[in-house]
């Protein structure tokens, strides 16, 4: 940490390390959870990461750690606001903490870990009646955790959001919703005709797996991954995990033998994500001045990379060829045109994770929707298929054939994350206006994509973005960013101009 | 766990899982230290196992844990040996762990984490003397840890062997050696000319790396280790380790493209301890009955299996054929004879880990007469080097022409593991004895091991070693097991008969 710290802040900064340490082991649990553990490793697995939470728990809630901070906020008072930050942000997780009780707090990671395998079986098996019982098991214990921790008689669903996206309330994400909703999906029903016009037939040509995971290395480095400091596995679903960020920061991906698009933007995203972990201030680190500002701006980050960048035509200019020459045989005579549309392709469809650009966001506030209305206690657990497939056939025109393929499609509501889903549109909201900023100031931003030089794009969100940690809110931060609060249209109109631009009417 | 416990075993029990959920925890973190993590991550990894250790530490020597063994005491005297047991090594662990001050045992986790790095760039670049000042502290750490642990004056060096072969003391192993090293010495003269008209061609002749890791996967399952409470990985140098046994119990290997022994070898014996630590009583898990006797024990399993059976004529009954089909053009003028010949080669080397079944144990006793002396102060860690060299040339006749294939070949002084090594030569007794019991009970163990059954064997070494956790001392379970005590001669025996077998004058 930096030298001459006031004394105070120093000690406060060494309790904080302490609960940090074994918060990054609990992040080495999971890991290993999702990537290396064997399958009858999950019943002492769940007891292992239950016995660590109670051990965080403590330290992250201890009268010491209050007593440092109530110190440290004497000693910094009108100083530094830095500091000031870093005491404010450990004086809201210390109280946030505090009104967990250890049990609750263990009894949340022992059931969600547990639901998460239940989860496992029900997607594979498609059958969402066994996994029921489960699920309500866990939407009733974030009720309790919201109970605990909110303030007077505020909204259950605002508390649990906060956690992910502090300061963003369920009414304020519902408004940015109304604005955006109603162009995106008149944008949809203007470019997905256009869209079936395209050849796409390439895509899922059939790619040799290894030679996938060699270009999408290439990429990552060339983005600036730093592969002393991480490692890529393969997953059922790719994630991110800072270990010990900025130091030991992995990202998984996983490989379809016959469409390259899962591999190749899975990694580019979860390598935008590693990126904002691998860029946090090292000397900060295990305190909030080295951690993400939150999952919106974190989001911010992978989205970028996978869509503002990856999909642009500048990043295939120098990509193109090598693509070619990685795969003889695959996209010989597509053109570039071809191609930079293919992979933009605008199709309304059934699973989140693989939608476009344009049609994604539409998946998000469907979640949204429904895990509001659940926290809220305005539906039950088991209209949640049915709900389900009536809104997708609302905002998307199509409807899942099976669970498997709706209600069941992601891990966030088995492990315990409702008010995650969220943060998925912030960050492409977020984004636009950071793209903004970025070409700004790096007016040839897209003359360096072509060339294939992505460092000094990193440089600068390292210094915009990474760096800052929680010093702001994500609102502040993207004013801070760009000079200017955050416009919820922008993020649309950047989608209009590129829908107009590769599909014109 | 059992139902029906008395009350205040019970609540012991709870107690001492509490504990070994992190311990639990510190197994995982040093796994992916060696098998997954990124070079940069071993800095803040040092922190977090620091950080780990302490509360391990704390649970493991916290007053209640006192109060509940006291209580335990008193309910289980003079009743059911298995719970006295129980109590005992529970309380045994408690008082040795006492001793040892918290910021000391953080010290040393801390300390040989960062000195296992250390060593690791010593060994690649050859340079003991940049490692040197690294090994003193771990030197005077652990003497440190063994003036802590000590009753009276008894001596540093027994006080460390007795956390790994508890009831063995440096003396003993002594007598040990001095009655077993003469007749090996004489068997290595002996066997070696005569080894040297062997036919070895074909052990490197080249093996497909794939084809190898197929080949030893196959023989590992049938031995009975259960991939779904286990995995495979690759490192520089293979180990097996327990992380919540007998659910995940992992082991690693190593592969030369060339040689085919290494991997083969390599993965029989580590697959002999994960049936160990699988084999464990899931009734007790986290408790002392439900773990390893002592690695000597442990040692003695995992050369029962590569060795004893695994180099035997009956094992290759079965196997030749089959390796033959898994490798064509390698082996296919190969006799039997031949085969099982060119894999018992007795042939003085510089590396413990490549030593053949008979020189095998010199190389523990050169490194146990050299730790002896570095833990009770007669010689200086910048000895090492040169005795080393000099004990090689006394009792195999060969000498390193580096450190890096001399006194810095092994993992352990690095890793703080002093009395560790002696256990590799107790293993060898105690397994020549346990075999012979197994031949008493299975008269017709070889016919088995020649249809390529070996579930049998582990059935029996589960009820008769496995099943037994910490029950009986190792010299106790032994006898136990053979109905005789350890006579150290029989190892030797069963060599010279296995040599005058294979490789007559």
């Amino acid at each position: 940490m930096p030298n001459d710290l006031p004394e105070a802040v120093n000690t406060l900064v060494e309790e904080l390390r302490r609960a940090n340490h074994i918060g990054s082991a609990l992040s080495l649990l999971g890991w290993d959870q999702e990537t290396q553990m064997p399958a009858q490793g999950a019943a002492p697995r769940a007891d292992m990461i239950g016995a660590l939470t109670e051990v965080h728990h403590a330290r992250a809630t201890s009268e010491s750690m209050g007593d440092k901070i109530a110190a440290a906020e004497d000693e910094v008072r009108g100083g530094d606001p830095r500091l000031v930050a870093l005491v404010r942000e450990a004086k809201r997780d210390w109280q946030r903490a505090r009104k967990i009780p250890s049990d609750l707090a263990q009894e949340v990671a022992v059931t969600c870990s547990r639901s998460l395998m239940a989860w496992r079986s029900a997607r594979a098996g498609n059958d969402f009646k066994t996994f029921e019982p489960q699920l309500k098991l866990v939407v009733a214990l974030k009720r309790r955790v919201a109970e605990a921790l909110r303030e007077g008689d505020g909204s259950l669903y605002d508390t649990l959001l906060d956690e992910y996206e502090p300061g963003i309330t369920g009414a304020q994400f519902q408004a940015f919703c109304d604005a955006v909703k109603p162009r995106l999906v008149q944008l949809v029903a203007e470019a997905a005709p256009r869209c079936q016009e395209l050849r796409t037939d390439f895509v899922t040509a059939g790619y040799d797996s290894d030679r996938q995971l060699e270009f999408s290395r290439e990429i990552l480095e060339s983005m600036g991954y730093d592969f002393t400091r991480g490692r890529l596995d393969l997953t059922v679903h790719p994630f991110c995990t800072g270990i010990s960020s900025p130091n030991d920061v992995r990202i998984t991906t996983r490989v379809d033998p016959k469409d390259f698009t899962h591999n190749l933007f899975s990694v580019i995203h979860e390598g935008g994500h590693a990126l904002y972990e691998q860029g946090l201030d090292p000397e900060w680190s295990g305190t909030p001045l080295g951690a993400a500002t939150s999952l919106g701006i974190h989001e911010s980050q992978s989205r970028l990379y996978e869509n503002v960048y990856g999909r642009s035509d500048a990043f295939w200019v120098h990509w193109l060829p090598r693509f070619r020459a990685a795969f003889p045989g695959r996209a010989d005579d597509v053109t570039h045109e071809q191609f930079v549309a293919a992979v933009n392709c605008v199709r309304p469809s059934l699973i989140r994770t693989e939608a476009d650009e344009v049609t994604y966001s539409l998946h998000v506030m469907l979640r949204f929707e429904l895990e509001h209305a659940l926290i809220e206690g305005n539906i039950e657990v088991e209209e949640l298929p049915d709900r389900w497939n009536r809104l997708m056939r609302e905002l998307l025109g199509v409807e899942p054939t099976s669970d498997a393929e709706g209600v069941l499609q992601d891990i966030h509501w088995s492990m315990g994350a409702y008010g995650y889903f969220p943060t998925y549109f912030l960050g492409n909201l977020y984004g636009a206006q950071i793209d903004r900023a970025a070409r700004q100031a790096m007016p040839d931003l897209d003359e360096q994509l072509a060339r294939g030089e992505m460092l000094p794009l990193r440089e600068w969100l390292g210094e915009k973005v990474h760096m800052k940690g929680r010093q702001f809110s994500s609102l502040d931060l993207v004013e801070e960013v760009s000079g200017d609060p955050l416009d919820p249209l922008g993020f649309v109109e950047y989608l209009e101009e590129k829908v107009a631009r590769l599909f014109p009417a």
